[in-house]
């Protein structure tokens, strides 16, 4: 049995590579997705391959949409969502990608630090385990998939 | 045919009053329902009714709960989730509100100013309409329903 | 039991009311709906609602998921889907609403002309009767609901 | 994670070969399927195998039968469906596949030239991306997959 | 709250009848649906509408569409479907609607008399009653509706 | 906008009957359903309509599939589903209830003393939210309707 | 791309095996599953499992419930279901296969002679092909699969 | 073609293993999971990985939402889920995990002794086998996948 985890939210940190390099110490069998996080590319991809546009709104239109082919693949394939909300940012492609995965009935992780408790606590509300650390996430997977706690 | 429309986000404005009464006025066959507005009611529901909590996280989570079960209802029942994001806040119930609309195959329109027009650019590019006014929502109410454009 | 049926497709003669007429004419219990067949409201809706675009292309674009706020609700509300094929144009939006309806488990009913046969074929196979007048779809309906054929 | 794209439409010119040919450049890790492409075999597939019959609707309608279970197994494993529409042709069954890939969740990608834009607007408002080049086509499955975009 | 009941099966008997006026005398909030019993109109519907075929195969195949309709929105505005199989005929349409109510999630009731207990062996052990009267269905819906059982 | 509520578990006391006399009270517009309190009726409707069984084994099946078409429907037609636990009996047909009711995507509330609570840990994890007395399910109905604290 | 072919109905000749050698002997990437063939093991199996019955109706009961078990799993996962009628015996689990089939959205493909064509008019009008030989069902596997006909 | 099946419930025999080493022995391909059987890491696993609560209520909830996470994805992955009531403690978990398993549309097996009949007689309704022990359900397997019965 194999597991597919997407992991949504904050682009500037290095939280995945943080879950996956846990997740190979573990030797979990485990696939990570996760968005384009090249934050150029992902913000530009739809002028860059059907055209330019003069208005800021369709720039982004465009390339909104190509970025939502990714996300939907990853999301409709994940067992679990893990979605980060970092400190900065109005991150509010974060919260939509965790109302798609409940929506969806994926199991939903959140991370983030207690400054953001209130304001997330409808999200947090929805979601099977609520973190703040990338370790947190390789010890529930490790327990899930294991059955085996931390020492 | 009677249309559902869920309106979703901001609850400091009197934007809801503003599209019934429009809507009212253009005797649009309509039901509006909404999250509870009352903020205090919104946050301290849980703990009101089902006993008081030492921790902030389980005070705001038995009460997001219980509003999960009005979101969930309201939101299964409707044809057209409006959702408006405001100026303050971190407003992440909006998008995590619209992310599930959109994954439950809702009409979704978007409702924020030129300022959020970036980092919402997810939300309306899952939307069928993005505006900036309450008036503009009766339009497209009264358009989609009867036909009919304003002078 | 109440019937609906969704009227799509070609907008330039008078065939949903030939049908409407016939229906009340036999009384039966249906609700008709149909796309807006107002040919300028319904190309510039978008804009005139809101705001005027430079490129065609978006100018189209707002229009058209304005348009699909209410196919949307109207296809997922109804029974039998009705598409008819006109004369002229291209109509890929009545054979785009015909693979909707299919893929939603609508009844389908195709109408044309043996002109059309050929290039129709996909969809034909798809439905559940074809027919070449509104008389016929009156007279289906009056079947399928009463159980009593025409003289 | 591999990739499954269904490649719907016109079947007079090369542009599957063009897709297929530069997805094997860029090593996408992408297993395309499309409709039969032998245009009379897809025509007379169905009295070929189940015998003849003497009108012409029944020998399509026998034929669009069997093209549909290669299509119906087709679309339902894809992730993404590209529908390209050619320069003639009335081209039904490609608006009416596509109509099917957006009512069963699929992103959708559509192909087609300038002339063509307004006739399709509601396909193209229902698509995550419009393209005019199978190289397009490629650089957007190369940017969803890998994150890079084109030099 | 009411309940909708389509039955489904055997046409040259009364039974509808018996349980519709049981249902009456007990005041039950039941509406019933049932398939076109008129057998002559039910055979012929098809080319009585849509022209005559010189083939008896399309001649049936028109007609068992048409009958489709019916049977596809009664089925699934149904919360019970009872399929009464009778002494006589082949009765695979009364077996093919067991097969689709029972994978619609609708729940089953089966009637039929014991000397054809052993072939319907899978479509009872797939429903939730199996009675051999009219009667017997009347009671049963007194019971899931009202609570109270026969003296 | 009417809510449906069933009251699932529990057969012994009054508890119903407390929750929609204040439900009443309130003017909630709430319809309540559950099963047949009769315990006599429950366990026999199968063998009192369909006949006798000397196993009990079979006696007793007749009957839960007998009141599983009651529940089926209850259920489905369910926005809320409350399920009580008392102090006595296995008790396993509510926990049941309450795992088809959470896979179905109902909201879910759980009532039951604090003796019970580690055994019932399951179930309140997927609960929105866990009471322990008819007065509170009265004030949630209140406050996820109407939007009202108790004084 | 595997297709998965699940063959219903008749068990007492040869056609699943002469189907199975021309798919092979086509190279076809199909895997084929079926009922239990062995026609007292599908009789008995219930009690010879799980213990013997007074009644006929629990006996085949309970046999008639573990082949739903493989018949459900077998359904579910294929692509398309080829149901057989065969000239004796009534056969109504084969057309409640079909039923169940049809539902869930599978490809049906019906075989039977001239004579059942009229009692199986609904069948063959829920079915994208109908044939009367092993070799024609060979046939259209080679053709949507490969594209290609018999010479 | 794999099978998977989801063992369920009582967590203080060896009935997974017997199960397990049957299926080997018989060279079933069957994958078999389950939830963690360590009962002190399943109660704490929560606050093991997420911190300590001071109230058992909430030690508890955010323990059994991490097993949901497993639970979640091993049913839904599932062919086939067997429940094993053993005989002590009130085991509601095992309950309403065949109360998913059964909303979920999967084959229920049930295991008890007969003492407890009649308390699970809705769950035994609702299954495709009752069986007592890990021999039967190995017997059933092999039925199922291979079509042989016991000497």
């Amino acid at each position: 049995m194999t597991w597919s985890v997407y992991l949504a939210g904050e682009i500037h940190t290095d939280w995945r590579e943080d879950i996956a390099t846990g997740a190979k110490a573990a030797n979990l069998p485990v696939t990570f997705t996760g968005p384009v996080t090249d934050h150029d590319a992902s913000d530009d991809c739809g002028v860059a391959i059907m055209g330019a546009e003069d208005q800021k709104f369709w720039h982004d239109h465009k390339g909104a949409k190509l970025n939502a082919i990714r996300t939907r693949k990853m999301l409709e394939d994940a067992d679990i969502v893990v979605v980060r909300f970092g400190e900065k940012y109005k991150q509010w492609n974060a919260a939509f990608d965790a109302g798609q995965a409940y929506a969806l009935g994926k199991s939903l992780i959140v991370m983030h630090q207690d400054e953001h408790q209130h304001p997330l606590k409808e999200v947090d509300a929805a979601a099977l385990a609520v973190v703040k650390t990338p370790q947190q996430v390789v010890e529930i997977l490790t327990y899930v998939i294991n059955g085996t706690l931390p020492d």
